[in-house]
């Protein structure tokens, strides 16, 4: 799978996932009042809401990028109405052979990790028939449990050829709390890149043709972290949130990158599913929400692609 | 919620959550058969499986235990079924007058740890009408992002009088690959400890009337670290998950009680819904599985109330 998002994105020139995060003040107003209408102001009025404008934006930028990135949370607030169309979106976005990023941020140990995995990438045995549960491409992993909370998840990329993004550093102003702290075992080096010296032994273990299944979170906002996790961890993925809406700008960006262009996915949700509401997009009002999402996708490549040209 | 949580440890006099993480191999044949018969070898079978199998359980041991713990891996590897068997369990256990604990370990920042807090916890508004999406009454939440991950939670915690437990030291054999570095800004001390003082910072925000509605998760398997956790967050109630599979005794218990004898809760899962496959409840056959659970349940109590009064 990971040969595969390479692929696509050197086709499409977009080293980019769109984080598909419906929250409801970023659906238009028709939509809500449509689907409200047909189910009530219920959590299926909501769930069918976020399907219609996923559905949309989808249909307006599945050519030009590689992969999306559902972020669970946003349809877990809507109950199982909203996680039945997580999983319709997985499956939607899969048929339009985009890779699907799952932003589940899960991990706990042993057998439940285990029961994780399989539901998010692999297959369960029910009496003697084997079934899929949501069956994302790849998912998000936290890592605060250690290896034998990862190794099950690892397992299942390993069969399925699957792959995992591990949080190293997230995006967030606090994310230092507990990920900057200076561990003195290793020299004083902060947390963060134990972690990700443990993500590049992983990767190790499970190798595609040039980078590794086992990937890795990184936010845009922490540049010079960027720079040296990427010394750390060679042949993994780097998945990094934090563009636009969260401040980080293109030339953030270059040292998440390795010299052969490739090795780094750039996400931008809000900055994509919302651009509609943006004042640069107005041009294109409600009713064109896909197309200006389609706008913001073009832009957002252009604005990577002239930082990369520049460095 | 917390007080609630309390009152009813009292009243059993039993400081246990049962763990209902149900997998295929703990529903006896009877279960799994009349289920697939109705529908099929399919996820929506073995979501009736795992139904029929709670419902049976919970209702042998409602009356004698205060507390569940779906662990909501165990439901996901079923997909969107096995997710409504989840919600539906909550439910009935809400029914029953059990406090239920969802054991979900998310996290993650901003506007996403957000909508995870009203999708477990909260409501959530669409159009002009509350809704509320799984609606469990207290959730394990992971603190690797830091503060602005946790925050969201505890405001939504406070808005509805429920609760979190936070991952402190877990249970299992790697734990301490990350948990357990030293940190070196802080004398040296392991992450646990740091990240137990931020819990205990975060419980003063929150406090119920004698305990905080914010607690820590310590695993049974580490009580040495469970005595200074212990110390660290006096108002934090514990929730020590591997006792008895995964090792942990009653004697190895008593550190995380405080002496009021509260102040700790201690889970079991597969060693109570599983009990019909030791050898020593095998008196109860197959058919008698609910009440080889609510044995395993009085002997278990027995075995801390042991270890408390010997202390």
């Amino acid at each position: 799978m990971v040969n595969q998002l390479i692929s696509k994105i050197k086709s499409t020139g977009a080293p980019i996932v769109v984080g598909l995060d419906p929250m409801m003040k970023f659906i238009p107003e028709h939509i809500q009042k449509k689907a409200f209408e047909e189910y009530g102001e219920t959590l299926e009025g909501a769930a069918e809401a976020v399907w219609q404008f996923n559905k949309e934006i989808v249909d307006h930028i599945y050519d030009i990028i590689p992969a999306v990135k559902p972020q669970i949370a946003m349809y877990e607030q809507f109950g199982i109405p909203g996680l039945a169309v997580f999983k319709r979106t997985v499956d939607y976005c899969k048929e339009k052979n985009l890779v699907v990023i799952g932003d589940v941020k899960r991990g706990d140990i042993g057998s439940t990790s285990e029961a994780y995995a399989v539901g998010h990438l692999g297959k369960v045995k029910i009496g003697s028939t084997i079934c899929r549960g949501l069956d994302e491409d790849f998912i998000t992993v936290n890592p605060y449990l250690g290896s034998d909370g990862v190794k099950p998840f690892i397992k299942v990329c390993q069969e399925e050829k699957k792959g995992l993004f591990v949080l190293v550093k997230t995006s967030n102003p606090s994310s230092g709390e507990f990920q900057d702290r200076p561990v003195s075992d290793a020299g004083g080096r902060p947390l963060y890149e134990v972690v990700g010296e443990q993500v590049a032994k992983w990767a190790q273990e499970h190798m595609g043709e040039s980078y590794s299944y086992i990937g890795a979170v990184v936010g845009a906002t922490y540049p010079e972290m960027g720079k040296v996790l990427r010394g750390i961890m060679p042949k993994s993925y780097i998945l990094v949130p934090g563009y636009g809406a969260q401040g980080g700008k293109g030339k953030d960006l270059v040292h998440f990158f390795n010299e052969d262009g490739l090795g780094a996915i750039v996400n931008s949700s809000r900055g994509i599913i919302a651009a509609w509401q943006q004042e640069k997009y107005v041009s294109f009002k409600e009713e064109g929400f896909g197309e200006a999402s389609r706008a913001a996708v073009e832009e957002m490549r252009q604005d990577i692609s002239d930082a990369l040209n520049s460095r």
